[in-house]
């Protein structure tokens, strides 16, 4: 197997060739084909080959891609198994690289597709009133950039390293280009390799370079490209001050490992569940992945009077971890990813060591393979100890530190100086509260575990896609992932200003105060692809009579005084008997439904709505109904038709043309037509 | 008048005495006292001593604090319009910065307090789902760092410049060190006295340093610090890559002025209004600050065949403008704001000279005082010439450019590399579409004008609080502003992880799946004071009958067919008659309404409402109303009581537990007591 670079549309199959060693039987699995390349021209080209392509594209179709590339790579996921073992990885190990990288793929697909515009920009919030009469307004959109998104991997997770950074640049707008670390780098190659077969992408949306270094890439970008780092710390802060990442302001995302800690709450105590909890994770987080996880625990904060029952169950827990070849089903620990990982280790170990005592190991040091064991250390003084807190051992290891008080314990845990996460095991959520806010600072994420949220727990370890990953300081200050949000850190919000009118011209959203254009039909009775944004129906009228408050205040039960009794009511803020609002709703709909079976299939919610002012009896209410925004929602097997949503602005009035009530309502609509994506889902 | 520096508590009133000069007479007007200060105990002393207090208050309560110090300020500020004068303002450029400032902490503690939460940390967006039953969840939450702020402002707008970054630091929970620029710091430093004898911020909470350059200040800067600073590109990025920021992941936002565009549509010809609201809008931002803004019209874009008439006009506008004394109520330009500034605003045009024309200037040049005129400057060929897109001058200026089709004005707005601002003036909304989605990427902010939107217009240069201010490249890649987001930059976002109790006690906010406890009394009789969070009503049951859906159907007039005609209700998704969402919705509301006066004022709104199940005839509902959080609302004189918004949590269910809607509702209740921040108001 070749680990070639894929450029400017061409596999780059000449070049230096370096073996890539198998960490598990030393042998060289495949060679990595290092060639001297035009990272200038590879920029140029993702800009100016797929950017348009791209772009051109709504986030909804960009998702959709996504989620398809997802559905092709996950049945070749065998493929990547067999390959992920040479990197030391056992199978539970490679399911959070593979199926991990191609769930945040699916994860992130679908929550662009909840959360934002079908368009090929995100119409972010709603519109800002800058004026009194609002003929001058604010609407902030995120647009994608003309950039390349550049992502440099770890070697740790060759396919989620990837996968998670890609998902949301391309569902973005942007083309990337893939730099993993060499080390690991066949894994990535063959999914690369497979998306690029899979011709779901536009040609030059992902490149990849096979190589040490990435030459003098980072001098070719642009204030509209970007670059998302994982990896130590020394190469992130010395790539993010590079001169031109500097000069031309390019965004520059660094995540950097960082020495996460678990803390055992002191409430806990070893007949407690909670204690074992805890213990079994830190020994999990010790062992996954033979500890090569950025979000491993490194530091283990302990109650002082727990430390011996700690070690003493952590010490059973691990002695009971069979280490060996990563492809037998027995294993629960690998090796190393490389021997030279090992020797680093092992480096890092003994300055550690200088103040720690050796509570764990299993011998297997010093060996010239990359396999080791687990080791536990123990630091009794972590207050005065700095190593513990700033020295990383990037394998199977944890310290343990004795606490006093939880304000001792929030003290440790910030002593990192910023981590991707932290964890605390306890049964007491007034300790939950006081550990959590007082770490919440220095953390990405913070986790607590109690007996209730331990059986669905996705761990201490695991950055989820729907929650932000990355942390402040030592982690590198840096935020992927969390839902939309992954995919607006690679995009450009601008805020627009202008007329209502204007504004949704630009958008293709309705805006508040914008023109609308009343409907030649009844919109109820038109399909999806038929309803233009800013399309509108005036209704009748309805003159609210004192009978309909009655009769509403005695179909629905609720009689509060300010609809039912006229003392009190002119006693309240009304000064008189007013309509409920739910009347004034129920009413609205009323006016503005259209009886007949047609393309509207249900009003399915609600949002965002306000009572501007009380409807009383004798005002004559009137409603208007506005196509706000559209999505195309995909066809599934078990729906009759394809459909979309439409949003609705509703804005209902009284006989002054003072607005009463105000919301957003949604409806799933038919679609006339099949789309492609539609047809993907049913093969 | 001497500037000192007030850092530790204390003024500093010994050090090395510079003359500060007026840039109207050339007289000094004050001395800045620089002393030789203590950095890093200014740090620890903002950390240590107003940190805490910060952060023990809630977002509102912050945000009511930077209310009250803008009332406070407003009070004063003719003070300040006097000594303003001195850096060559006009009333109205004085208007921008010392009312566009004091504005911003207005708007700024408005747009906290309606979109923040009522607590020290903001609870942001829902909770997420993590596991399949959900004992297990996701929820963000933004937490005030434990840190410092770091402001070194520029000297163009010495009060805005210092309100705009310090009101949403406040807000968030962090104090600030404040760093104006020499010039003009007569100015900051009179309003910055003027906040601390107000005594409404904690002692440490703003600290103020009276020097050429901020010394070793950025040395001591922690993963929990921050630096906001707006200036000059080449100072910015020198700052941006110093080695303390770059190894502690200080987080840095750079604001640089940009070379801005104010593009004139091809639709618009000289009979037409926006051709005048064009070149007014030109000659304004020349003028206004003598051209000394980051956001200043640099660019002048014009179709080819308007180029003639947008200079005649232009040149017209610009003769009428006087020049002088800005103290005078006729001067509508003063002078730059310091000798050297004039010196190196005619050096930037001597180099712009060798590649445009000069069409426009009416001497006053290389005279020794501050004073200048506007210049207007031709570049024919702008494609082709670097110069006119990298050069500023910071001054009185414009760069015509021609264009020929919509293409090229893109490309010349964009050429730029990054702008805080662009502008367009036309009529034709396909253009404002064309023309603003191409210029999107490279701007920060883009505003559209039309005769529609002229009148209410807020101009091409001035950043509002509500809308985001900062741009991409050249413009420094930072945000600022934003409304809420202007708090959130400053917060440290974290994903926190457990179940839905846990939760719900660390963030005091009710999160959907938690343990709720049954009220004692009903919800609607508790004032605002007693009612608690997660505290519960489940209500009595009602079974949905086929009357009932007929009453409604008849009562509100909705009779769309799955609700009243049984055989297309058949074929509808439903498979039969079901009642009306709005019924349920109302139903639900009779069952939990409490009938009686009582602290309840009124259900003003609704959100998040989903229909998750449908309800038929037979099928029993009941509803659970649930205390999901609180915010205080302050008293106004014309409020009868002091009250506060409670948020209720609404989950129907029918007779299998399934639900069939939730949604959150939002009432006004009363309080018992008054606060402080009531008691303020009334003076």
């Amino acid at each position: 197997m070749k680990v070639q670079s894929y450029i400017k549309g061409e596999w780059i199959d000449k070049g230096k060739e370096t073996d890539l060693i198998s960490a598990v039987t030393g042998d060289p699995i495949a060679q990595m084909v290092e060639a001297d390349l035009d990272y200038k021209g590879a920029c140029d080209y993702g800009r100016q080959e797929a950017g348009p392509e791209l772009r051109a594209m709504s986030i909804h179709e960009r998702a959709f891609k996504i989620k398809f590339l997802a559905q092709y790579l996950l049945k070749r996921k065998e493929d990547y198994y067999k390959l992920s073992t040479h990197t030391g990885a056992t199978r539970q190990d490679s399911w959070i690289d593979i199926e991990g990288g191609i769930g945040s793929m699916f994860a992130l697909s679908s929550k662009a597709r909840i959360n934002l515009s079908d368009l090929p920009y995100h119409v972010e919030g709603g519109p800002e009133r800058l004026s009194r009469k609002g003929s001058f307004i604010g609407q902030h959109i995120c647009v994608p950039r003309h950039g390349v998104g550049v992502h440099i991997n770890a070697f740790n997770f060759p396919v989620w390293g990837m996968l998670e950074k890609l998902a949301p640049c391309i569902i973005s707008g942007m083309p990337a280009i893939i730099k993993p670390s060499p080390v690991g780098s066949y894994l990535a190659y063959k999914v690369f390799q497979d998306m690029i077969e899979s011709k779901l992408l536009p040609e030059g949306a992902i490149q990849f370079i096979a190589a040490d270094k990435p030459g003098d890439l980072l001098d070719h970008l642009t204030s509209q490209d970007s670059v998302a780092f994982t990896g130590s710390a020394s190469t992130g802060r010395k790539l993010k001050s590079h001169p031109n990442i500097i000069a031309n302001s390019v965004r520059f995302n660094l995540e950097a490992d960082s020495l996460n800690c678990s803390i055992l709450g002191s409430d806990v105590t070893p007949d407690m569940e909670e204690f074992d909890l805890f213990v079994s994770e830190v020994a999990k987080e010790m062992t996954v992945k033979t500890g090569q996880k950025c979000t491993a625990i490194r530091r283990t904060i302990v109650p002082e009077n727990q430390v011996d029952n700690v070690i003493a169950t952590l010490k059973e827990k691990l002695e009971k971890t069979t280490i060996g070849d990563p492809s037998s089903k027995e294993t629960q620990m690998g090796p190393l990813a490389s021997t030279l990982q090992a020797r680093r280790f092992e480096q890092q170990l003994s300055t550690l060591h200088e103040t720690t005592e050796s509570v764990y190991s299993n011998g297997h040091d010093q060996a010239d393979d990359a396999f080791t064991s687990p080791k536990v250390l123990l630091c009794r003084q972590p207050m005065q100890v700095d190593a513990v807190h700033t020295v990383e051992a990037f394998g199977p290891m944890t310290t343990i530190m004795p606490y006093s008080n939880n304000e001792e314990a929030i003290k440790l845990a910030n002593k990192a100086d910023g981590s991707l996460v932290g964890s605390l095991f306890t049964a007491d959520d007034k300790i939950a509260r006081e550990i959590t806010l007082g770490c919440a600072p220095y953390h990405g994420r913070f986790m607590v575990i109690n007996k209730d949220s331990a059986k669905e727990s996705t761990g201490h370890g695991s950055p989820m896609p729907q929650m932000v990953h990355g942390g402040p300081g030592r982690a590198g200050g840096g935020e992927e992932q969390g839902g939309a949000r992954a995919v607006i850190h690679n995009m450009q919000r601008v805020a627009l200003q202008g007329s209502p009118t204007t504004l949704k011209s630009i958008t293709h959203q309705y805006i508040k105060g914008a023109k609308t254009k009343e409907a030649d039909k009844h919109p109820f009775q038109q399909y999806f692809e038929e309803l233009e944004v800013g399309e509108a129906l005036t209704t009748d009228k309805h003159t609210v009579t004192k009978e309909d408050i009655e009769r509403f205040a005695d179909l629905s039960g609720d009689e509060f005084y300010a609809h039912t009794d006229p003392e009190a009511a002119d006693r309240s803020l009304f000064g008189e008997i007013v309509a409920h609002g739910y009347f004034v709703l129920s009413r609205a709909a009323g006016l503005f439904v259209h009886p007949d079976e047609g393309p509207v299939m249900l009003n399915y919610g609600l949002e965002n709505l306000r009572f501007t002012a009380p409807v009383a009896p004798g005002d004559t209410i009137q409603a208007k109904l506005i196509v706000k925004r559209k999505t195309v929602r995909q066809k599934k097997a078990k729906d009759k038709f394809p459909f979309g949503i439409v949003y609705w602005d509703v804005e209902v009035t009284n006989q002054d043309e003072k607005l009463v009530a105000e919301y957003t309502i949604l409806t799933l609509i038919k679609r006339k037509h099949k789309l492609d994506m539609d047809i993907f889902e049913e093969e």
